[in-house]
């Protein structure tokens, strides 16, 4: 174990030079907030919710990023691709382009997509709606110059919030497009379990358009807000990152934790235990 | 789909042959209450805990089973291999080697085993010690006639009770011995959400050593007892029951509940709702 990092000495600012905050982490700062508060962090990277940019406007937002010279990692999020109604459906497709058109105005890497839950379709049937409604959205994406980032979440969302549960699966849909149009999200806190997680981001390579890291918290106190702070539960990280590396992806780490806990910490104290354990847990030995 | 069966007619009794009412679904009841209770709604088969037979007597327990005719169609659970003291260790295998005894004594099906979460340990060690854990156990199984039957648990139990996840990886490790000898356990609470599943029960034609039903609820409110009667969530029932009948399985479908306000509702009326989804939502067409 590398002990933490140390804040505001040079040798600790190297092995942070990947970190990205996904802005959900510190759930209670607006965008201008985050911004400041990655820039007294050194955190050069930030994943944004289309939320807190709605919030001061995209233009304002877009604005705010380049000059603090951040990159963005990712936009959260587009999706829900699982809807039978017509109507619905192209308010979903409208909504999707509104999200492509904001990520390409932010020059962010990837927009990450949620694809939607099983709700009351069969199982089959909201999967070919994922597919569907992907294709629908990749060459209208790709114009834009937008990445895709399909997001395979832990199976206990299966029913309510995404069909698409392996990496494995994500992979079967994204491979039906070029690499830089369609991608995915690898997040240690919805893979981790899997017995083929590694075989699978090696699969990946050239497609990691994202990779998100949060512990797994046991036991899981809550469906949704279960995630904890890397080292917090038994996700071995490195191995991980050592399986992502080995297929060549080599950008932004973000640390995305929904937790209450967290969100009722003050935001710079949560960065500071981010930045530590980010150091820690994550690049270990590969710091 | 196929209206309720009518409890107490004939015309009922023959779509009843393949139900097997699982003891926790009844948690209130003893063994004899159990039995009673089986006999009154015509139930044939169940699956037994080891700590509802302990509490009469494996003797005693085994004469009352034999005495109502009834067939055991498992017994909850041998496992927990996930275990780095010798000590602790050495006191498990022994407890397994009781199981053994217990479900050759009660002419079960089948041990279900339940392998054991990661706790403290590498994931790929907990694996290890898993298919060590099953590697010494089923010798002693074999010999005494007994089968074993491995339950992949779904993925949101890795860190706490059984790094087996996916069906596929129960039969990863089910496939070093004979089929007659170590089978696997289909629960479709734990496996409905892989995209594999289909694939995998073709796979386990012949190690199918038990098929359990549940529905999942949604949103899901607890982790451990967020389980339904079929009926009451997403799980496509007619389609899993296809894929184990095409898989050549033709023994007890058991049902397995574990759910606080079931085990609050008086047992009788739980094993009716029970007769009448399993009629509706396992059996549907097959009826």
């Amino acid at each position: 174990m590398t002990p933490p990092a140390e804040p505001g000495t040079g040798g600790a600012q190297a092995p942070l030079d990947r970190l990205s905050l996904n802005q959900i982490t510190t759930r209670g700062w607006s965008l201008p907030e985050a911004i400041d508060g990655c820039t007294r962090a050194g955190i050069a990277a930030i994943g944004l919710w289309r939320d807190k940019v709605a919030e001061v406007g995209l233009d304002a937002a877009g604005a705010l990023i380049r000059d603090a010279g951040m990159r963005v990692s990712s936009v959260c999020r587009g999706g829900f691709f699982v809807v039978a109604d017509a109507e619905e459906r192209a308010r979903r497709r409208a909504d999707n382009r509104r999200a492509v058109d904001e990520t390409a105005a932010l020059g962010a890497d990837a927009l990450v997509l949620v694809c939607g839950g099983q709700g009351e379709h069969s199982l089959a049937s909201a999967r070919d709606m994922v597919s569907d409604g992907i294709a629908d959205l990749a060459p209208y994406a790709a114009a834009r110059g937008v990445r895709l980032a399909i997001e395979p979440l832990h199976p206990m969302y299966c029913a309510d919030r995404s069909v698409i549960v392996t990496l494995g699966q994500a992979l079967d849909v994204a491979e039906a497009f070029p690499s830089e149009q369609v991608g995915v999200v690898v997040d240690t806190f919805h893979v981790w379990w899997d017995p083929q997680v590694t075989t699978q981001i090696a699969r990946a390579a050239g497609r990691i358009a994202s990779f998100q890291v949060c512990d797994w918290l046991v036991p899981l106190p809550d469906v949704l807000l279960g995630r904890g702070l890397m080292g917090d539960g038994p996700i071995e990280f490195a191995e991980l990152l050592d399986a992502v590396d080995a297929a060549g992806y080599d950008g932004p780490i973000e640390v995305e934790i929904f937790n209450r806990a967290i969100w009722d910490t003050p935001a710079d104290e949560v960065v500071a235990a981010v930045k530590e354990r980010f150091a820690r847990h994550v690049l270990g030995h590969h710091g």
